[in-house]
């Protein structure tokens, strides 16, 4: 197993053309691998930002064209590719699946992942959102086998919950991919302060790629995708246009780290 | 009860004189009374900051005399006291606890905290502690019932574990008060970040005075005292002196918060 290695998190501003997402994000990821990344991290929904009410018409099966396109990447570049996310259709639901779905360098679907927590919220005079009306909920952690690292998934609203974080910890996670399309409104308060404290807390790595400016719904997404070390350290920031950030992550720091504040030995009550 | 009402953090640098770090706590508490504060919290081992080894004589029974001046300092400025912690006795045992005591106005003890996770660290360079070398755990999560707002208590390394800060949030606390001898290596790094994840993800009020300065044993500690509200937003925050911060604690705006963005109804696993 390599100790070290380069990551990167793809930072995008999708809109409703599946093609022209999918062409887009595979430049920043051939771009990546260019400059050395043998693991990239794609951003939530990467394939498409829409309305609300055309998400179900967006949808593909799993595997699907967009899975299979990124087999297809994953394989040519020889890389490990964490596929953002990609709304799922479920045969005779109105709903869909938000879905992160995980290749290894031979091109195999390794891993999937379906976001838990839905984001429904009102704040008043900046941001509603009521994922539930067109989604459903995920129930199980997944944290995915590489030869890497094991890389534990997760998907933007989930990075309010702990609990998660220390579910994939727990299972052995030593990298955190948190593909995102966070909210402006909220990502200029809560974004790089809860990725640090997940980072900290659970003595991992986090790879967070974002979304960047307004989507076809006219929210707002932050931007500022980050790469975060065990010791909460920010490796990489992007400002707010669309680009691949690349930072080294170091297993043996990462066992550094949990060698001298043991925290994570020092639990006491489960997640 | 009271939605709007004005708090204090003391941010103290102890010593090994017990009477001249009280005298130096009613100081500033009482500075705080008069700038209208009617919750005030007081630092981990405000009593008492010495070496490891006379860790057993400093201790002292609760009730005892420092737990008793608290009550009277409570009842004579007629505010809710969180005594930050003090070492308490165990009869027979070579070992302490670290105990936060709180006091309601009419100086009655209304609630004791046993610190739960204990500092066993080696940070090559820069600091090796191991408390469970003198120190016992404690092992229950205490919510405070006040007038004022339902209080949760913890104690500084305890910041790095979100599961009771879950706990105690699903137990009530609107307030978290999480008073600290946190270290200078670790705290500049992790301090501020943890304390306002703990707010966000809790939407609590989170209050954090700190000790500044190097005690008796050499070790630094990092000061830069924190109220943070429910949406994250650092509202008072301490230098490195000796110093009284105040902030307004607003009920009604942590109930907006919890209305707009209610993760902690989304919750999908246990804490």
């Amino acid at each position: 197993m390599n100790q070290r290695f380069l990551a990167a998190a793809i930072q995008l501003s999708a809109g409703s053309d599946k093609g022209e997402n999918f062409d887009k994000a595979e430049r920043l990821v051939r771009e990546a691998a260019g400059r050395g990344a043998v693991l990239v991290v794609l951003p939530e929904v990467f394939f498409w930002r829409g309305a609300r009410g055309e998400e179900v018409n967006a949808a593909e099966p799993i595997p699907g064209p967009t899975t299979a396109r990124l087999g297809r990447l994953a394989a040519d570049l020889r890389l490990h590719l964490v596929g953002g996310s990609i709304l799922e259709s479920v045969p005779g639901s109105p709903k869909v699946y938000n879905t992160c779905t995980v290749y290894d360098p031979r091109g195999e679907m390794i891993a999937r992942y379906r976001k838990a927590h839905l984001f429904d919220v009102d704040i008043a005079g900046h941001v509603s959102i009521r994922e539930s009306d067109t989604r459903l909920r995920g129930a199980e952690t997944i944290v995915a086998p590489t030869d890497l690292a094991p890389i534990g998934l997760s998907v933007c609203y989930d990075l309010r919950f702990p609990e998660l974080y220390r579910r994939l910890t727990v299972a052995g996670a030593r990298i955190v991919c948190i593909p995102s399309a966070f909210t402006f409104a909220t990502g200029s308060m809560h974004w790089e302060v809860l990725l640090r404290a997940r980072a900290i807390e659970n003595q991992v790595y986090v790879i967070a790629p974002n979304q960047v400016g307004p989507g076809p719904s006219g929210i707002a997404d932050y931007g500022h995708s980050l790469i975060v070390d065990p010791w909460g350290t920010p490796l990489a920031r992007a400002s707010n246009v669309e680009t691949a950030i690349l930072a080294e992550i170091d297993l043996d720091y990462l066992a550094r780290v949990r060698r001298e504040l043991p925290c994570l030995e020092h639990r006491i009550f489960d997640a």
